[in-house]
């Protein structure tokens, strides 16, 4: 649709470059937090916004999930996988046997933890804020330094990739969504996602609304439990489920779950990311 | 106990005081990892060992649950809530009002992120490896820095308590459990944790299996979803639930929910924690 795109920040992360794969020709515009982006697509100061909501290494995206369950506003119109591939950096001139030091924000650092020991045993590890902040500590070191981020770090900064897929575990994917005021009409192969809670701790309680969605045979694609913010022992569910809202039995479906909870709300319905498409 | 007691540190750690709180007489010792506390308690070379597994803004600690799930061995013995309280710490001779610089775990950053924002508008974030590293950079910074880490860390390094309970939501709880050899013998309010996964991905399946705990009356205190390690698409079940495995009901259950599932393991019974003894 090619209007404003606003995303989770800095330039250079990975949600940008999702939000690029999503609409290349719409003008992005950072964001420094997930609440940012989902309050600029509420008021209308974007038209779609695009933020993380799961990696699998890493789990939920917290932020995300808590905003999408406590604020009422933006739908999920899209999801989109992206592998996630850790680079290693440096400057032109930097010879890869003399690094001292490596810059990058500890999730990543500690996601190339058996590659740095193996490579750079002697190099010390610098905590950064963001991979887009390693690359420019990085470039602006007064030692021999290198950089842990993604290929586009290395395209806007000028920098040079030493080494590709650096990360220990090669299966490293994020789950991103791209918000709007709408979710997407049905397209035949389509997914949606719930929220819901119950005001008793009754045991069955899930099992029963679960068996709203088995007895008309909708696969579930994805159950989480988050704790409410007041309780660690009370939890909200998430479940992502094959189908579309308006599809007549997913309709129904719902409006049992709904019957049998407490808080209901749809946070949308959108296709089915084909991973092909990357 | 009082043996050798492992826990994820450095020291000045969360879990370092969990495993203060769970046996002050024990020999602490620190590991790196989680991987490294889960191999330690499997080796012998410590008597039990302590993890973060969940906190209430985070959610997972994937690390400890994706070991859990995939290691074999180590029971949980026991878990524990902590609250988080973030403090403020600065050098004995820091003026507040001069603050340049603020140090912490990216993390710990961002979950005072208003509290700096209203209080330092002017001073920069500064990204650490652990907040414990947090408090040694900002011992040794050139400006007038301060840190942000928990109250232990103030004792261990000679800082100075600036303010307590800076985080922007007071409600930030961690769970930790106790990892061991066996899990617990029934006290009579124990908690089980188990996982399993379906080979196919059949509607209802999911529901099927907890119905074996609804028809009994079990009550399930946690439900989670992990995506298995080969694709973001298939998902492992975490299931927290009231009792021990060793009580009837309990053990009928579980034998109903293995005959129904293709991977299926145990994680311990141990008992439920009283947040009153903290």
């Amino acid at each position: 649709m090619s209007g404003r795109l606003g995303f989770l920040g800095p330039s250079g992360s990975y949600t940008e470059q999702a939000a690029l794969n999503h609409d290349s020709m719409a003008r992005l515009l950072p964001f420094s937090s997930v609440r940012g982006v989902v309050e600029a697509v509420r008021s209308g100061d974007v038209d779609e916004g695009v933020v993380p909501i799961e990696n699998s290494l890493e789990g939920a995206v917290t932020a995300t999930v808590d905003l999408l369950i406590h604020a009422s506003g933006p739908m999920i119109r899209h999801e989109q996988v992206l592998e996630i591939e850790h680079c290693l950096l440096g400057r032109p001139e930097t010879r890869r046997d003399r690094i001292e030091e490596i810059y990058s924000h500890p999730q990543a650092l500690a996601q190339c933890r058996a590659f740095l020991a193996e490579e750079f045993p002697e190099a010390r590890p610098i905590a950064s804020l963001s991979t887009s902040a390693a690359v420019e500590q990085m470039q602006s070191a007064s030692s021999a330094a290198a950089a842990i981020a993604n290929e586009r770090c290395a395209a806007l900064y000028g920098a040079e990739i030493l080494e590709r897929g650096v990360q220990d575990d090669p299966n490293n994917q994020t789950r991103f969504v791209v918000l709007a005021s709408t979710d997407h009409p049905p397209t035949g192969l389509d997914k949606t996602s719930i929220c819901f809670d119950f005001a008793a701790d009754a045991p069955g309680i899930l099992h029963t609304a679960l068996g709203e969605l088995a007895e008309r045979g909708i696969n579930l694609t994805k159950v989480e439990s988050r704790p409410t913010r007041t309780n660690l022992g009370r939890y909200i569910f998430l479940v992502d489920l094959e189908g579309h809202r308006d599809d007549d039995v997913v309709r129904d479906a719902l409006a049992g779950v709904q019957s049998q909870v407490s808080m209901f709300r749809v946070l949308g319905s959108y296709p089915v990311w084909a991973s092909s498409a990357v």
